[in-house]
């Protein structure tokens, strides 16, 4: 009925409606080239981005068969080409900034700290490594490879090196103008990264499945050479087994820094047109370490144990049945302990924060809010093993070794995990004490702390541009910001609203030394898997209830993840170990 | 330092520590049972969501492989066990209303409309349909089936009676008091129901493969009965083939209607201990239906003509290679012509969202926020799907049938999830024209409709319960409310603030048309993998490229992503239909 009035309407008025046809178009055009809605323009660059990923996913899949006809070097030029585009954006942004170095640029100093990137740089390091032992050890095929293998690693020594300079100068900016353009670059760079984190961990299963492979037929064939890679024909030079073998220690470092770029860049992604609130107060975190004994001795124990436990596994496996038996129990009391010190550690942090009650801080921050989400869902894969390493204890009718080890262990895990996750989340989520106060037995109830504190003192984000260099007064004048000035430290800064020097007090003390207890606990759960202590593969009881192939796809798809947990969850708590 | 300090100082005072130790224990008395962190307790309770499901999981993999330990009755004995829990749990919840209702409820208005409840019970009354054929298959096999297989479809008709009762009466609740009991009993649904989502389709997965695979060695073996469960003894009443063959026709049902309660309960979840903007205004939805003319037209052509398709595709693919091989032809012609129909529905939608510039509705409204996330993240499937065809087909050497029709409707299906996603997302977040307005061409340019639009007017949300039932002053007075008087359609209350009736503009015709059409073309795209038209399977390209596990691995895990990605877009497309 509506549309035939319409069609009346229209044709009676032919005179008009070209008029209108051309302020239609004109409105059009508006809409095209004026802003697009955020929320729109944050979903068209992040399906995007997941396509490019899914691309990449595609491609590792068919690879995954050996005849496949899609072969190592359609993937490798895929992400040569990706890094290419992203070198270029790179380029342009920072060409774009300098051009606009007259304009105030907002930037979110939550966004990355000194130490976050500073540890990021050594990864890069390590990684442009492994790029120069690759580009040697692909030279040495030169006669019979594509020559894609040797452009790879040389494109991505230089990503590496253009994208470490980014994280250092740019990654906190708030993109205020070409915000599309701007969404679409970022957005690239993060699923870049995540495609080369994808690629990197399929090198490395590939890699410690080989190895294991060898282990299993060690007995008969005795002459396969450790972890090198197939090549169609003869090495021409005399280092390639010392480079092979040199470039694979290297692969857990790497794996990190991607998955850490990405993160850091999706944190620069959501702060894309943010208004960032001006009026908060921030307070620079100055890290204290008097006091500290009990969690740094246990803590390096740890490590120190782990680094024993590591070195005896791995050269155990090699030995016969019940060396290689010995060493799976060993490695599972030794984990049972590490796991119940950990528990403890953070079962006594919550019962502190039961007992010290205090408002939460619920400002806006994309990079807290990712934190949370990154050490939820990336406890999914070791809770699946563990569940799955459950199932198989309880429905296994005969009795094979390791069995009672094994559950306790899963179990741990679980828990461990279910309990460090609320104590960090719970750590970065409470507002910080308000350090004037002397006495710290002063009665905690909630009313006296939300009303004694200064208006919430950590919400952390502030206009670095606005302040002059000198970190005193807020000029809002129009600074000439250099960029290679713009990273300093926030602890240069502390003098901005310096905290009075005040002695820790008792229940800071025990949660300082819990939070470096549960890193250094952490970083030695890191290195155990990093380089191939994995018994899950090596005690048989899973795989004799899910079979070889099923069970494998889950520790491929658990293990990954659960290093990046780990290694997440060191970054998490060392900004806990700050800010308690 | 500062630990020996205490130390000393606690070992000199131990007259008083003991006091103070007496209120530290009154203080963590207090933290425990007072209110627990927000952010904190939802963690805790989706830590143990999560898990739910992840044991779950474990034992389907496990089942998966048939000679294993864990028998189906063992996963069916464990989804019992979590229904009874959560039938409790609701039992609970409602004698607490009960008890509670003189004080008042909160209410979400915008949880949930009464079409997702009507369509949600139309799918319970199927979901109950096959539990009652299930029940007279199991009893046919008692003598030789464990008691579980009997048990399981009564508990689950329990369970799914009460829960669309509790959807009706509480869904929209907003839970204020036992938050933290509140919590994990509505997680627990949550999961609970998806793992009935994961199991329902890892059964009908198991009758397509089995079904698929009868079809390719049609010819070797003629005499396996269809779709027929595996049991171990023979039936004892005549209608057992009959039985099993109804049920599986209503496997799609069960499934969309186990993860569309999982959506809402999630919704619910959010809810808990949230404070809601009572100062809002709510504008009532009037559906209007007059010049709608193009759209359902096209949009019932596409329906019938699927259908159509649909009979063709299952017969003809019972017949030769070559029947085979035309059923393929015509399914990718089809799906063509669809896709290309949706493609440039949406994008005139979003075209004319272009030339009509609206600002944004930001007000908080986690049901819309899960809709965004449930669209993008459930297009992930299909979208990793077409992917590995465009792989396949550029890296054939070979020429094989449908190679060129494949990759269309491959670019096209990414396309379309991607333009039709922007489309609904962008629907619902723009703010609803303001409609008292009466000259369709008025200039558009953002200010002007800024300003002349009154404050934000669809925030939508509103406390149901501080209304008196007449709907017209808003008393909140102490209100005696009738729990079965509580779910009224918001049509009823559509006199509190009638918009004024005016007829539709062009661009808002324009708008509903492309909704219907799109809603029933995602019907259309709903139906054909339901029930079982999945050429995936059936043109061998794939297959050819990435091997049979690997890419039955990918289709599985893609084709129940889609199949609810099309049942969400059509529930969401029909909030688009109602706002613009």
């Amino acid at each position: 009925m509506s549309l035939n009035k319409y069609c009346q309407s229209s044709s009676s008025s032919s005179s008009s409606s070209s008029i209108r046809d051309k302020k239609v178009f004109s409105k059009l055009k508006l809409g095209l080239t004026g802003d697009y809605p955020k929320k729109n323009a944050e979903l068209l660059s992040a399906q995007y981005g997941i396509n490019l990923l899914l691309v990449g996913v595609a491609l590792m899949l068919a690879i995954a068969r050996h005849d496949s006809f899609v072969k190592e070097k359609d993937l490798l030029s895929f992400t040569t080409g990706l890094m290419i585009v992203q070198l270029l954006w790179m380029l342009w942004y920072i060409v774009m900034r300098h051009s606009q170095r007259k304009k105030q640029t907002q930037r979110d100093v939550t966004a990355t700290t000194c130490w976050i990137r500073g540890g990021l740089t050594l990864l890069a390091v390590l990684s442009l490594i492994m790029d120069t032992l690759k580009i040697g050890y692909f030279v040495s095929f030169r006669s019979c490879l594509s020559a894609v293998f040797v452009v790879y690693p040389v494109i991505h020594a230089i990503h590496t090196v253009a994208q470490v300079h980014f994280v250092w100068f740019y990654i906190k900016d708030v993109i205020k103008s070409f915000e599309t353009f701007g969404r679409f670059g970022v957005i690239h760079a993060v699923f870049t990264n995540l495609l080369l984190w994808c690629s990197s961990v399929m090198s490395e299963t590939e890699h410690f499945m080989s190895n294991h492979m060898r282990r299993i037929f060690a007995l008969e064939f005795e002459n396969i050479t450790e972890g090198e890679p197939e090549v169609p024909c003869n090495c021409t030079t005399t280092t390639c087994s010392l480079l092979s073998q040199s470039f694979t220690y290297l692969f857990p470092f790497n794996i990190e820094y991607h998955i850490f770029v990405s993160a850091l860049l999706f944190v620069m992604w959501k702060n894309i047109g943010r208004t960032i609130d001006m009026s908060s107060n921030r307070k620079s975190l100055v890290t204290k370490t008097q006091g500290l004994t009990l969690g740094p001795i246990l803590g390096l124990l740890a490590l120190v144990s782990t680094i024993g436990i590591l070195v005896v596994y791995i050269t155990r496996l090699e030995g016969s049945l019940e060396v290689r038996q010995s060493a799976i129990s060993m490695f599972y009391i030794y984990g049972i302990i590490m796991l119940l010190v950990m528990v403890s550690a953070c079962a006594s942090g919550l019962l502190i924060y039961r007992v010290k009650h205090m408002p939460f801080d619920a400002s806006k921050n994309p990079s807290r809010q990712l934190d949370t989400e990154l050490l939820f869902g990336f406890s999914l894969g070791s809770w699946l093993m563990s569940w799955c390493s459950i199932v198989s204890v309880f429905s296994n009718p005969s009795d094979p070794p390791h069995r009672w080890t094994n559950l306790i262990y899963s179990l741990l895990i679980i828990l461990e995990k279910y309990v460090q996750n609320l104590f960090i989340i719970e750590s970065l989520y409470r507002q910080q004490e308000n350090v004037q106060r002397t006495d710290p037995e002063l009665p905690a109830a909630p009313e006296v702390f939300s009303v004694t504190l200064s208006p919430p003192s950590l919400n952390g984000i502030i206009n670095q541009a606005y302040e002059s260099p000198d970190g005193g007064r807020s000029s809002v004048e129009n600074e000439q910001e250099d960029n290679g000035q713009v990273y300093r430290c926030q602890r240069k800064q502390s003098d901005v609203r310096l905290p009075v020097e005040e002695p820790l007090n008792m229940k800071r003390l025990v949660l300082k030394n819990i939070a470096i207890l549960l890193l250094l606990c952490n970083i030695s759960l890191w290195i155990l898997p990093a380089f191939g202590c994995r018994p899950q593969y090596d005690n048989g009881l899973e795989e004799e209830t899910f079979g070889f192939s099923v069970w494998a796809t889950v520790v491929n798809f658990a293990i990954p993840l659960n290093l990046f947990y780990r290694f997440h969850s060191v970054g998490s708590l060392f900004e806990v170990f700050r800010r308690v």
